[in-house]
């Protein structure tokens, strides 16, 4: 048996979420919330699971209620026109299979995918899968800023698509709209497409907005756009996402959605599309995020690890060169969830070559006694 | 954007689903039951979605304890040694999705997949996906068998894997152990590996057992195994499933599952996981699917419809050329669902090139009540 994957590994979520187990570690590794999702949500899939006739397949694309207020949510909070439920609307186990799904529609053998590093873990594997090649171009340190002159000179007539995530994981940087407009202006009068991959859309701090492709009418029109239930409404475990794009792009995604999955948990959908109309659910998770950030920033800045900004997402990385200088970011990783009690991503995990720059993550998407016990072990071991 | 399946379109299932909404139609078309899953699990359900800490990402490989169920609930049925929870069992969103993962695992470029058709409309484009070549025997008419003489001259050196499903769908013809002990003959000193597509394992009748390749040895160890307990539990809408196979099959069907879609609903993992205990919930099946099958041949005895024997699932195949000679099964079932307001599906959406054999496909998972009106309307419009 010739593995197609011979070099991928368990993932490193689930490797380090497995370490902490073992070694009774806070894991602030994986990327969850420790809260539930919000009440009303929790009701209404307890109501729906027990509404007769909700437990069959619902409809290939999504429920059609669940498109529908995406869509007036899409316009509400972008300002945009209102994708089309029936054209432009997909819904997907998770944003997971949407990246698999777009990547198996359009990634034709020997295509090349621009990919901006470091990048989620999925990225390339998903790409190799469709015979794709992955094309990487680093974001410039310290702060992961994309090179559009590095990007521009990536680009060949092969490129299929380019990769965005904004907010990033696992850097927290987000794309400006001159990011957007300059990436635009690089793809005119080419036939390449953008996935646009913005599941932390709501978590964007210090009152800046998050910049969508959807918002920018050019790179829309080639865009597949892609969002999660999961992280909005700390149900990670649910695994409802969706994507928006043009009707052709969004017919081929069907064509592989329908044989990937077929369809996404009926009662799940209906909870869903109950409590999407109640904008308060998600207005509030800038500033709901934004002060787990700064908690967390404050109870880390005694431990002498060096913390960079947070734009957006849920994560903070930290440089722990100045506490253990020569010191690998996997064997950091380790260390940390094996003697300081607390489990962290090595940044490395986020390069196809395992580059290390001496990083490590956190997910603060924790209650805040949760980041306090974290913190204080943190301040004893370092 | 050249399109990976230009010769897809719409699944025939949601195609007549729509068809029989537009007209009012009763759906006999796609499989699904218009009766709710068992009280208990749905009161499982409830219960887990309320229960704090159970909303966030269940491990990639399936909840610990669901699996675990699994194992001990294959050694009951099959009276074989459990299956290893640990390096075995992957639960996954739905059989579609662990059908696609298997063949996004296992097939390369090139290589030669043996579908028996008629076959579910997915096998060919997710082999096709993967740069896979669909080998299409024909199991022969009436009785639906799959001749080995056949399936032997089309392996090659380049067959990877052969796929099974049994009971089957359209069809209703079961494997026999006779069946199984040829395949596997055949099979000997190659690297072909078997997809054994087993979801409707609990809906086979008349007395016999449903035969599966986990009960065999030797296929067993080159043999991804299916299930579904949306078929198992009447919830269609759940989308979970799951795939037992040794554990180098298993590697590398987690390798992909991991990326396509990574984990699946934990609230629902934990429900199926209270009940899959309680073996009477499923023992019961074959008796219920029974009566339902028994109840429909006798409702549409006097419709003039030929009614082919059915083994196992829950469908039933009719020659209709009787009736309307000449007319082509896609015809015919556009007709029945728009003039006699019952939806089918014609059997050539089950074959790569459309044949028509003068075939439609009901499915009796439904009440009493619903295949009485419908039988109803087929006397009269017959
Ligand atoms: C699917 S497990 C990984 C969760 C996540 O998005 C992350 O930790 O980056
Ligand atoms: C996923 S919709 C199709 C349901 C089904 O298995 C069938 O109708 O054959």
């Amino acid at each position: 048996l010739r593995s197609k994957l011979p070099d991928v590994g368990t993932s490193i979520f689930s490797v380090m979420t497995q370490l902490a187990q073992e070694h009774g570690a806070i894991n602030l590794a994986q990327g969850f919330p420790d809260y539930d999702p919000p009440q009303a949500l929790l009701e209404a899939l307890a109501h729906h699971v027990c509404t007769s006739g909700h437990q069959q397949y619902a409809p290939m694309p999504g429920l059609p209620r669940l498109r529908e207020a995406i869509s007036q949510k899409t316009a509400h909070v972008y300002g945009v026109a209102a994708p089309d439920p029936a054209t432009e609307i997909t819904v997907t186990s998770g944003a997971t299979e949407a990246l698999y799904a777009v990547l198996a529609a359009v990634v034709h053998p020997g295509d090349e995918v621009l990919v901006l590093e470091p990048a989620y873990d999925l990225y390339s594997p998903a790409i190799r899968l469709q015979g794709g090649v992955p094309v990487y171009v680093p974001l410039t340190l310290p702060d992961f800023r994309p090179d559009w002159d590095q990007v521009r000179a990536s680009l060949t007539p092969r490129t299929r698509l380019v990769m965005l995530n904004t907010p990033n994981n696992p850097t927290g940087a987000v794309l400006t709209p001159h990011d957007l407009t300059t990436l635009a202006e690089l793809l005119r009068d080419t036939n390449t497409l953008v996935l646009s991959d913005e599941v932390y859309e709501h978590m964007v701090f210090d009152g800046h907005a998050h910049h969508s492709v959807l918002q920018h009418p050019e790179l829309r029109e080639r865009a597949f756009v892609l969002s999660s239930f999961g992280k909005t409404y700390h149900a990670t475990g649910w695994k409802v996402g969706y994507c928006i794009a043009p009707p052709p792009l969004t017919t081929e995604l069907r064509r592989v959605h329908q044989f990937v999955t077929f369809s996404v948990s009926t009662p799940t959908q209906h909870a869903l599309a109950d409590v999407l109309p109640d904008t308060a659910l998600f207005e509030m998770l800038p500033t709901f995020y934004q002060q787990k950030r700064d908690l967390f920033r404050e109870l880390l800045a005694p431990t002498g690890l060096r913390l960079l900004p947070v734009a957006g997402a849920y994560f903070q990385v930290a440089d722990f060169r100045g506490l253990a200088p020569g010191t690998d970011d996997v064997t950091f990783a380790r260390r940390l969830t094996q003697e300081a009690g607390v489990a962290v991503v090595p940044i490395s995990a986020f390069y196809h070559d395992g580059q290390d720059h001496g990083l490590v993550r956190f997910c603060f998407a924790k209650q805040d006694s949760t980041l306090q016990a974290a913190a204080q072990r943190l301040q004893q071991a370092l």
